[in-house]
């Protein structure tokens, strides 16, 4: 607090911007402070608490990324227990777990939502269930041949091979999501996937379906992160931490700059809101590396809510979330409070609109803000002054400001929360 | 036609769909079609028919690809005239093309939009134009000094890094493209870029800032399309045809199933509405390479309409139009006449809505639909019959009918328009 007040006093004649330029260390002087984030990192305990550890009544197990092999084992052995079921005079049905919101709790020891275990028993035998029970039945057969054959579709590809039963995607998908939730698997496991929107450079190599790819010899464009995570495999890196980034422009600058060949790390964008491919990877990358994950987002509600869907999920994927979340990402910048301490100009702050208004108001009561008094401080400053900025505002002091100053600045200060 | 009505009776028993399947003839003979449209490609002469060529009334010259040093040697050129009109008592000011409709030409021997060269002069002396006048002088200094640094940015930094004169994004931008209209230059070359969104994957090489890559080491997820298509260079390729799909669905089952080992092509897919880096990428890589280009889009009018944007350009790039077009793009599928031919199923085929009617009746007025009977054709079949297909309708004869029975049958056929 003391150095900030420091640096604004500093930055009152020159407006700030250079001041910052003239504090900055040297580069392994930068690194110092990432560095220990980074060996703390590695020294976690490999898996910390577990949602077995908890033991919490009414919450029995988590989905898991499961093998084709296994999934395929899964589907018969439910087949089987159908029969059984017919067999035994209860019909044919399945027992599928409820994932409706009253199903579903937050678990602040994993920072993350899982389901609770009500199910219900969907059955041929009722008018009210019939059709659902003939499309699982269905998505259970396509599934099965995904596996077999090892390849991978959108949930487009799968409404498609059976307009006639499914009608419309909405119930495919639907029916997609109560499936991964009988086998216990993820939605990644049963080889139904994405479109893909994000990309990844800087300091790491992967294997992705037995192609080496080098991501800082990826050009300015980087590498576009694969629909099918479990082609991706070998993470090797030298980086000392993620930089992940909400939107294109900052990564284009970052990429262009190899921002990552100054202070090793990787660069990882979803172009804005985040899709299912781009949490898979970020997940596995930082779960592998061991290295921490700092987040730029643009300093309104809309680039909180980003952070907080790698962090905690979205609720629809609820039953998903331990392997799409990435909860301990720091958030680096562009924070509230920035936007006085960089003397981002007025006119390049942008006034928030009812419905930011709305949004952070409601953000302010959400569990996984209020658990770090710093992130609910930070949002309060943004909902009373109500404006907002993006990361691009940074330009206003010069097109490189973002790599040359803003974000040296943030590690060099370990200015992270 | 008569092979079209021979095989629709063949299949009237299997549903079509596997009547395909065995028609199809070896690898190497379906390759023998595509090949004589590759060597018909690589023997046409070097530049065809150019604007000068045509010496077209009222048309003078159109913007060309400049790099950096000419740039900045163009914008020190303009300052100087600008100087000597102030000396010469004209004021300040600066000699504009006009963009508006009535100064643009479709020429049909180019197949694309042109600039007349109606001009005016904006002046700094005059209440209506003087915030124009200051704005287009800031841009200048702006580019100069982007060109100076060899850097690219968005139009978004452009517009924040002087916020107090732009006002809105809008105006920044509009001048921007007056710029480049009168600095000759395409936008690319004032290093201004727009965001990334395409994917290539296929038999392709080629050097990114540096760094060489390899399009058939690129996994499943491809290799993303970076923004400054300057850093792009050394295009090799032993593909016989470009392959442009109009969405990821159909990009990521051909990418999985290695499509391009089968049938050396590149494959590549700007998610969509084609965005401008995608677009110079296509355009470069089709004239470095000489293969043809086959179009996979969506059998509607929207998938028509982005064919037209790789083709023909949108108004508003108009002068931008010999850098940013492909003329010459082969329409293979899916088409109106497809849905039959294959009998894809009623289900999978959508009741066109009041929208796409009247998009599709327009564009049987456009000249790029009307100079060549067969596409006039399809689209009268598509607006008669009220329908339309998405490229994954395919996938209701199975999920690998697209890679492994549609795409092959029409490569064996030479099914292209």
């Amino acid at each position: 607090m003391s150095s900030r007040r420091k640096r604004g006093a500093a930055g009152a004649n020159d407006g700030g911007a250079l001041a910052f330029k003239k504090k900055l260390k040297s580069d392994d002087e930068i690194l110092a402070k990432v560095a220990k984030l980074s060996e703390a990192e590695k020294k976690k305990p490999k898996e910390s608490v577990t949602l077995q550890d908890l033991n919490l009544p009414n919450v029995s197990k988590e989905v898991v990324d499961l093998g084709a092999p296994q999934v395929i084992s899964e589907i018969e052995k439910t087949m089987l227990s159908v029969a059984a079921s017919i067999l035994n005079g209860h019909g044919f049905g399945y027992t599928i777990p409820t994932r409706t919101s009253a199903n579903q709790l937050y678990v602040p020891q994993l920072d993350r939502i899982v389901l609770k275990d009500k199910s219900s028993f969907r059955q041929y035998g009722n008018m009210s269930t019939v059709r659902k029970t003939a499309i699982t039945t269905r998505i259970l057969q396509l599934i099965h041949q995904l596996c077999n054959k090892g390849i991978h579709v959108t949930k487009r590809d799968l409404f498609y091979t059976d307009v006639k039963l499914f009608q419309e995607q909405g119930q495919s998908d639907t029916i997609l999501d109560d499936v991964s939730c009988m086998l216990g698997c993820t939605r990644s496991s049963l080889n139904v996937v994405g479109s893909e929107k994000g990309v990844v450079v800087g300091r790491l190599i992967f294997v992705e379906d037995g192609d080496v790819i080098d991501c800082t010899k990826m050009g300015v464009g980087g590498k576009a992160i694969p629909p099918n995570i479990d082609k991706v495999t070998g993470f090797q890196s030298d980086a000392k931490f993620i930089l992940l980034v909400e939107k294109d422009a900052a990564f284009m600058r970052l990429a262009e700059d190899r921002f990552y060949n100054r202070f090793p790390c990787v660069i990882i964008t979803a172009k804005g809101q985040p899709d299912v491919a781009t949490r898979l990877f970020l997940k596995k990358m930082k779960s592998e590396l061991k290295i921490p994950v700092l987040g730029l987002v643009d300093s309104d509600p809309y680039g909180l809510k980003i952070l907080s869907v790698y962090m905690s999920g979205s609720k629809n994927m609820s039953y998903d979330s331990s392997n799409l979340t990435t909860p301990d990402i720091k958030w680096l910048g562009v924070r509230p409070s920035d936007l006085d301490r960089f003397k981002i100009p007025e006119q390049c702050r942008l006034p928030m609109t009812d419905a930011d208004m709305k949004t952070g108001k409601e953000m302010l009561e959400e569990d996984f803000i209020k658990k770090d008094p710093r992130w609910h401080a930070e949002l309060e400053l943004m909902v009373k002054k109500k404006e907002k900025a993006e990361i691009q505002a940074l330009s206003s002091f010069g097109f490189q400001y973002l790599t040359e100053v803003y974000l040296p600045m943030k590690l060099q200060e370990g200015d992270w929360i």
